[in-house]
């Protein structure tokens, strides 16, 4: 069973998932895939993520709840023992200690076990490689590989990954979503905060720098003036 | 970071990852992981698995528990509305309802985040895929392919996948595990039963067959007489 029509998006609530979801919902019925991970916004993003989900109606959704990723450690956005970098602190690494080690291939791993149930043929994930925060698990080459490890590791071989933003820049992601009418005030980036976003660690400057470019205004309340 | 002398395993308690943590054992200082997935013989596998640990003494080991492979469903491992075949049933279907989707992909990629924390530069998973039951994801393919994700999708990219059981026959396993001196009575590999082994799900089947071909004697507990 591969239903063409049937398309699971990876919606963690902020900016680029959103998008993606909207560019998946031109050509497609949607499933919406949310995990929480143990990561510091994770009740803020989730609240984002059913927003979301009363505003594109997915015909499915499913939310994961796991731990496992935070006893493994290893990055800022899980242990609270290492400090989200701000400002100039930011992108001094090659990769930053906001890496979550992998975290995207369990979410493929997620959506490519749920898509084998329920049939669906594509797998949709908003991961940026370009204007992004240097994650080797956001660069089109992983992504490719893990396409490979599923047409491989599958029962029926027709689960395809997309990745529709994989070369944008964030003004062009602020842009694509604008015209689409995506709802922006409903989504959340910021790695740090859940009332107002901090505007200053990797993930609001890049969100931020985007909207600057495109010459729109972000809806979100920001703790630093813009 | 990449330690060479350090390698995880991934342990489920039964034949082949014994034999596999035993070969890893070779020349490595051992990390072992197990994982708990709503299976039906969660519970003696973990107990398979702890018993293993005390044998092995691996300097590190983590047991994650999931919950989410059961939420999507797809598999009589899982599934108690399935039932797992038995005897004649077994192997009618080209890919068995005990495949659990994808399910290796999950254990790798918690393998390769964990790698990435503590510097282990060898994942060891004991699939098997000629004497197997012929899941897509215990394919020699799946692994390579795998691999090139690996490497593309994390920090260091040196982190390796040993699968040294893959060409393997269960009569070889058993003989390899003999010669190395696995204490077979400790673990587990029946799909239905914690008390005796069943002897007739395609797991027992499968060991039996290895043990009667290597012309030795399982030391488990088996409900139908060999």
């Amino acid at each position: 069973m591969c239903r063409r029509d049937l398309a699971i998006v990876l919606v963690s609530g902020g900016m680029d998932s959103s998008v993606t979801a909207a560019i998946a919902a031109i050509d497609h019925a949607l499933c919406f895939l949310h995990v929480n991970y143990g990561q510091r916004t994770q009740n803020k993003e989730e609240q984002a993520f059913n927003a979301l989900c009363d505003y594109f109606q997915p015909v499915k959704k499913l939310v994961i709840d796991i731990s496992y990723l935070e006893k493994i450690g290893g990055s800022a956005l899980i242990d609270r023992s290492i400090d989200v970098p701000v400002g100039n602190q930011v992108s001094q690494q090659k990769v930053p200690v906001t890496y979550v080690p992998f975290r995207n291939a369990h979410f493929l791993a997620m959506a490519v076990s749920w898509a084998e149930v329920i049939g669906a043929s594509k797998i949709y994930i908003g991961a940026v490689e370009e204007d992004s925060s240097g994650y080797p698990d956001c660069r089109e080459e992983f992504y490719t590989a893990f396409q490979s490890a599923i047409d491989k590791g599958t029962k029926e071989g027709c689960i395809k990954i997309v990745t529709p933003l994989i070369h944008k820049t964030k003004a062009e992601i602020v842009k694509i979503g604008n015209h689409l009418g995506v709802p922006f005030q409903l989504t959340w980036s910021c790695y740090k905060e859940e009332d107002e976003a901090c505007g200053v660690c990797d993930s609001c400057r890049l969100r931020l720098k985007g909207f600057e470019e495109a010459g729109l205004k972000d809806p979100l309340p920001y703790k630093i003036k813009k």
